[in-house]
């Protein structure tokens, strides 16, 4: 029998976890996903994600993909993925692909999420919360927000310290700010996002928002595309990984 | 100077503690908040709940109170807390109370929430819910609420194995369905509960409602004064203390 592809849906709570990506202790999401799938296959599996997550981050809509030969319909091995996870890690949808198909190197987009609660909450929402403290101009963060939206080189917003000629332009589609209550949610959307780049991005956008950082030098941060420590990167628990697009 | 009672309120995520109730292993709510107020007020300090609730279980808004020579606000003893207890314990609300306030003695009732979740969900409320895969006659199991709601000896509903003259006569005021979309939450109150009375309920009410158990059967479980079987225990980490009356 031949091996088929298999796309899957996935959510998890990041809290516990070393990220997304295989870790040496096994303690990442990646680890947990793969060490199921070789238990009901019985058979070393390797998933692939769409990207990584870091430590604590949490997601809503990761997909992965894998081969397998698997006899049985997509409600089998979804419902023997299911069974085995721990309560943190849930798989949302899992279905046949043409072989062709790469969880990344498909991926035409990114939808990420971050939550921020203004005061404290409770602890049902804590680990899925940035909780601050000190009021948020939000209109003067719906500035920053435009500024930054569009293509541009985003160095100054990545945490990676690669080599300079590697390209760092991204096209940030959507950069949404929405206050409700005491609950702001920060949405990110475009085709590609360098490393901790949104965590930067929410980060000067909350710096603005406390009158920390003045609208004006959102571009000039933009421009000097050299990462300093004006930008502040938000942690990691507010974030979640909402869509990918293909 | 002379001590002063305070009265708190608090919320925890249980999952994490083995109850409410002091353990000798320090893994219980209480412990967590006494070793806080020992540190903050550099004495032992012991803190006094308006009741347990069992390992797994969750707080909105369980009471405490506790003496203290506290020279500053309360203002000042709510950050303190606050600042040094783990994500998953909050103290909402401490205030000095009059000496003769006690927690338990003067708690006039009780409202618990039992949430259901009818499927699978995801990681982020699973820790919160009892997830359920077949059907809820929600109809039958407004019927069996009925029978049950009022003043009746719940013998049969306690996981109590005391002497049989302990009073076991209690006045369920609220049993109550409610379903949307599908998520179900039963709500209960009453002056006081029995040991695991409510998760009794809920066990009753879920049988019932997967047509396992006939209304009819329940006022006979009731009757029979006799914890058997018949009666399940809903797991707890679908259950919330929400409110104490005083």
């Amino acid at each position: 029998m031949k091996a088929t592809r298999w796309k899957c849906v996935c959510a998890y709570d990041g809290t516990s976890f070393a990220g997304w990506q295989s870790q040496s202790g096994g303690s990442a999401v990646q680890d947990v996903i793969e060490a199921r799938l070789t238990e009901i296959l019985k058979t070393p599996v390797r998933i692939h994600g769409s990207g990584r997550t870091d430590a604590g981050v949490h997601a809503r809509g990761q997909v992965f993909h894998f081969d397998a030969i698997w006899p049985h319909g997509s409600d089998a091995i979804l419902a023997a993925l299911r069974g085995g996870l721990p309560i943190t890690i849930q798989v949302k949808s899992a279905k046949k692909v043409s072989d062709d198909f790469h969880s990344r190197f498909q991926a035409k987009g990114k939808r990420y999420a971050y939550f921020i609660h203004l005061g404290d909450t409770d602890p049902f929402t804590r680990p899925y919360r940035w909780c601050l403290f000190r009021p948020l101009d939000v209109k003067a963060m719906e500035q920053a927000a435009k500024v930054l939206c569009g293509r541009h080189d985003f160095r100054a917003f990545t945490a990676l310290n690669g080599p300079a000629k590697e390209n760092t332009v991204r096209n940030l589609r959507v950069l949404e700010v929405l206050k409700r209550g005491n609950e702001v949610r920060i949405t990110a959307e475009g085709e590609g996002f360098l490393y901790k780049m949104v965590r930067s991005l929410v980060g000067v956008l909350v710096a603005v928002g406390e009158g920390r950082l003045e609208v004006a030098k959102v571009s000039e941060i933009l421009d000097s595309r050299r990462r300093t420590a004006v930008v502040p990167t938000a942690p990691p628990q507010g974030l979640c990984l909402m869509k990918v697009f293909y």
